[in-house]
């Protein structure tokens, strides 16, 4: 198990469904509170990463902007994408340039500030993330896409909405502990049943929301780290992989390929098995995304995600706690931001400062993070 | 100096005003002639850097759409942008994930249709890669800032309009011999200095023009590329930088700041010095700045690179032969495939294959990419 590279300081904004500020000033924020984690400057970072979906940003190449408001010049920076999993790619490449010798300290910068364009424009704009040919055109939208998903879970495993709603209840449960969360009511089963249709079977507590935000991780190699950090959090295992654009072109659609595969060369990496994760947060812009989840980073066998979540084994307590600081579909989904958060997450429960969403001697997490619908994966395994 | 990362493969689409194809079609031109150039398969690359400036996209997130067209599912895939410079951003990118032994072998993928969108569009969305709350606002473009540039540098050293007309001749010359760019036509002193003004001092002949094109680049590490390349071209010295985005933040505006930093870290890691590089190819969008790059990477003192282009030193024959494909102002400039473009040209002149264009025996050559007006910086040097 490899300890070459740390993430030795995390930084994240109140997720807020529009931000009273400017885009640097929203970024600032998570920027300056991962530097006073770290105990560091920013004269002291050698590059910075910023990971964000264009098409919310009036402002073109935030790169530029974001390094001169931040103190960054003249070092290197530039724009990273995949769209929801920008950031974790982000660390994979923060990683890559330090492990590569390019940098001793990076400083990986996720955002999304999707009140700045109107609900219609972003809707038009997360519809041309489908194939602009063969899909978009049609009228392909996120919600739609995940119902399939849950309709082919549902056709295959005997899943239903009931189940759907527990994994909502469970969410909102604890993103009433989260004070960085958007939605912080608590939910029941009924309430989550009997919100509106949005694309059958999921209905609205069944979709996380825009909102605005910005998170920032401190990376740095193993002498900086020791050096910096009295808790520095280890980078274990790192998997990545993509998926067809194109949903008509995957074999199956009760599970996510790429999730399965970047699981795999994680877990691989690190020298781990599902069963010595002890948290974990992964991405659930749908309720169907997280039990998808449970199966493809092997929690479950297929088709038995259902008992992980029926039998609150995902809760606090459980044999392996997942998004207990509320996921998406609680804290919010700023796109470029949303890796960020689920990575500071996982490195304040290793440290042993989740407060009141501690999972008590938690030593080993895992962060799972998907772009679009599963084109993207990208699975970290974090160890203290 | 290391030979840890060789570049095997390259190819490049004909730039042209307006490709008559899809954005898939065009990029697969230029895939497929670097995978024939490197003698492999798609199936032997580990993961793919697509290198665009997402202004010009009608399809959003483009990695994804990609990677499925070119048979690069289910590896690792994400979009990466510094604008112009975004493709040299690819290959410090792919370096560092093939020296950390993340993959083994990386396509770096670069293109603009900028025909996609109309002019006037682009032109707005050109502007908003300023600052948006400062600069953007009062009008500022391109060509005004390059401008800016050619005055100081004019205030400062007595350089001339004739001197920039020189070089706009030199990139004329080559570009007739070059069949992949847009402008093929020789160009008199008379006829640069009788273009129609753009921006005092800065005529139409001054100023490359938008065009559609893709490159690609095929990096790999040691053991692969001697295993399967029989001219594998090393990465022997990468430099990257940041400046302000705002020019009224900077200290003098007669050089890049960011272009002499990224070229002293490039030096310094390759261990050689300008006296010692045999080809270069740099980031010509405007005539000044081809002549602001003499200085910037140690060619000539500062003031005089003028000196170089009045001598003949930067043509073919001459002490240090400088965009002998004719560059930016002859081939055009797809944003994001330019730095792939440049990469290119170099790679064939160190394998001997540049034709018409050949410097005889060239061993070390430099590619000098830059993104926005100075914003980002990429130098970057190779060997045979």
């Amino acid at each position: 198990m490899s300890r070459d590279v740390a993430i030795i300081g995390v930084g994240q904004t109140k997720f807020t469904r529009n931000y009273q500020g400017s885009l640097r000033e929203m970024v600032f924020e998570a920027f300056a509170e991962a530097l006073r984690d770290a105990g560091i400057t920013a004269r002291e970072i050698g590059a910075s990463l910023i990971c964000s979906a264009p098409e919310y940003d009036k402002q073109r190449s935030p790169a530029g902007l974001l390094a001169e408001y931040l103190g960054l010049n003249p070092q290197p920076t530039f724009v990273l994408e995949s769209i929801c999993s920008s950031s974790t790619t982000g660390v994979r490449v923060g990683y890559s340039l330090i492990k590569a010798g390019l940098h001793d300290v990076v400083a990986v910068i996720g955002f999304q500030k999707m009140s700045e364009i109107s609900s219609a424009e972003s809707q038009e704009r997360m519809g041309r993330g489908a194939d602009i040919m063969w899909e978009a055109p049609f009228g392909s939208m996120m919600p739609a896409y995940y119902a399939m998903h849950a309709q082919a879970h549902f056709a295959r495993y005997g899943t239903t909405e009931e189940d759907l709603a527990l994994i909502r209840v469970k969410a909102s449960k604890y993103g009433a502990l989260n004070e960085r969360a958007v939605f912080r009511k608590e939910l029941t089963v009924e309430q989550c049943l009997n919100s509106a249709v949005v694309s059958s079977p999921l209905k609205v507590y069944d979709c996380c929301a825009n909102a605005d935000g910005a998170s920032c991780l401190i990376l740095a190699n193993a002498d900086r780290a020791k050096a910096i950090s009295a808790k520095p959090v280890w980078i274990l295992g790192l998997g990545a992989a993509s998926e067809t654009m194109s949903l008509t072109g995957r074999e199956a659609l009760d599970g996510l390929r790429a999730a399965r595969l970047a699981a795999r060369e994680a877990y691989q990496m690190a020298g781990l098995t599902p069963g010595e994760i002890d948290v974990a947060e992964v991405h659930d812009c749908f309720t169907i995304a997280e039990l998808m989840a449970y199966e493809d980073l092997g929690f479950a066998e297929p088709g038995k995600g259902v008992e992980l979540i029926r039998n609150g084994q995902t809760s606090l307590g459980g044999r392996i706690p997942v998004n207990v600081d509320g996921g998406l579909l609680s804290k919010g989904h700023p796109i470029g931001a949303t890796g960020g958060s689920q990575v500071r997450t996982i490195v304040l429960q290793l440290r042993g400062e989740a407060g009141p969403m501690q999972v008590p001697g938690a030593e080993i997490g895992l962060v799972h993070n998907i772009g679009g619908v599963g084109i993207y994966s990208n699975v970290i395994i974090l160890g203290r």
